[in-house]
């Protein structure tokens, strides 16, 4: 995701878009975004619509990186309950560096306050895919109410993220994945 | 907390910025805060050193209703059980309403992205007594590791609050009250 001189103006405002509004926050403005991207406000606004395109459209472009880091390498061999504590231990991981602000799509959301918001509407499809993965786990591992399951995992998921992410939790002493095992245990996954 | 020709300046910018930052989010700016208020610019400078020690103060003031909230009636009568349980079924009552954006702490925290804003000292020791509380009542209640138990309830408390609040979950049929119960029994609190 560097920004290199080769970057086109429309990746480098993308990138801009998605770095500066998760340590920031989603107020940034244009000018800092441009800025950063090295591009002038009339050629973004030749590129997009309106910053809160831009926002989505920046959201969107990291989703691959960000689904592919939660889906266990090697998922032919792992079990279900294995899959779904792969998902805890990279978040632990990622929480223990020092930019980590938590989950980036729960933090748009937070931040946005507006379902309809099309960077909401983005966090809002990853969140949902990210659901539609645990259950599918849940099923496959005989889960009793995958979808009690699934939801649960979710809360677990973001609470862990939020907190980490605004230093009020640590997660490195493995805090994340022994409350999903807590959690599969009382489903039945074992 | 409302706004009467009685409150005077300082309650009436104070309860702007509990009110507009929790609505529109930290980033709200200093002339609708004013404005929402009653109260001009020059007059706000004289009560308040900046827009960050005014927000924190607006946190504080609703720091002694929001603990209540979460206090069980008759706390003699109930089981540490039932008094963790209580936490999560007034959530549960929280987020069913049409104005809610999840813990007002817990989105100043994600939305400042800095531990050391006066806000966030705020927030940060609100969900520190939460977690005394909750500890306190796990000890009582024979928890394995009381501990561990907090935290984790914790996790819940601000996965389910902020999963509600952002309206990518709902809570009214029980979601958060079963899954406090799932990690009770896990922790051996009957």
């Amino acid at each position: 995701m560097a920004t290199t001189e080769k970057a086109s103006p429309r990746d480098r405002l993308l990138d801009a878009a998605a770095r500066l509004s998760y340590r920031d926050g989603v107020s940034v403005g244009i000018e800092a975004l441009c800025r950063a991207a090295g591009v002038s406000k009339r050629s973004m606004y030749q590129l997009f619509d309106s910053k809160d395109a831009m926002l989505a459209a920046g959201l969107e472009r990291r989703v691959p990186e960000y689904e592919a880091l939660f889906t266990h390498p090697d998922p032919e061999s792992a079990t279900p309950r294995e899959r779904i504590l792969y998902v805890f231990e990279r978040l632990q991981d990622a929480a223990a560096d020092a930019d980590y602000h938590g989950c980036p799509y729960l933090a748009v959301l937070v931040e946005l306050k507006d379902p309809e918001h099309p960077a909401s509407k983005v966090a809002r499809r990853v969140k949902e895919d990210l659901a539609a993965a645990f259950r599918r786990e849940a099923e496959r591992g005989g889960a009793r109410d995958p979808g009690l399951l699934a939801r649960q995992l979710l809360l677990l998921f973001d609470g862990a993220s939020a907190r980490s992410g605004a230093r009020v939790e640590r997660l490195d002493d493995g805090l994340a994945t022994a409350t999903a095992a807590a959690l599969l245990d009382a489903a039945g996954v074992r």
